[in-house]
């Protein structure tokens, strides 16, 4: 899997949340996706459990904003954003790990109550 | 363990860094540590792996300088930075997984050329 296509699902992902549209979420994991968000806490795992947990964060109207470059590595790309909703933001770092068919196969998110800012 | 006490690990890491001293090296990693640097190469394992990997980096005269604040999550946390060597910078992301005696046991590293900028 070529970076570019990396970076692509990177944009797509923050495309999704812009546009509040479940079927990018769909078309980025695989069916066997395992999401840990934030990392510590328990994942949801299948694209079910996985699309019921984006249902609520597209609904609040959270949107995303990159604050740095992704890193892509090994068959993953780590990525610095800002969660942006109304009157707080949030600082996570996502890493996206890949299964051969380009989909997403684990998500983890590392942020914490700390990482936020009221506004 | 607290919030604090692993941003201060990043912060050690940092130092060791800048005063070039193995010691906080050994001081920040537990003995059956693993350390993939970037993700997709073969991984540093054990302490003494460990050590000559960062003695290489640390006589290169390479500095970090965060470039986001680090994100704790569960036995983890993320920090992006940047490496500045002479003439080159590369913008990497560092997850830390702390063992119960607040050791580092893993280190992954992501990044790859397209992170580096020559001057």
């Amino acid at each position: 899997m070529e970076a570019s296509d990396k970076i692509a699902m990177v944009h797509k992902y923050v495309e999704a949340f812009d546009k509040q549209d479940m079927s990018i979420i769909r078309e980025i994991y695989a069916d066997n996706a395992k999401v840990e968000d934030p990392v510590g806490t328990e994942p949801h795992i299948g694209i079910d459990a996985v699309c019921a947990f984006y249902e609520g964060a597209l609904q609040s109207g959270a949107k995303l904003s990159l604050t740095g470059e992704p890193r892509c590595s090994g068959n993953a790309v780590a990525f610095p954003f800002q969660v942006i909703m109304p009157g707080a933001t949030i600082d996570i770092i996502d890493v996206f790990e890949f299964n051969d068919a380009g989909k997403v196969s684990s998500m983890k998110a590392y942020w914490s109550g700390d990482n936020m800012k009221t506004q």
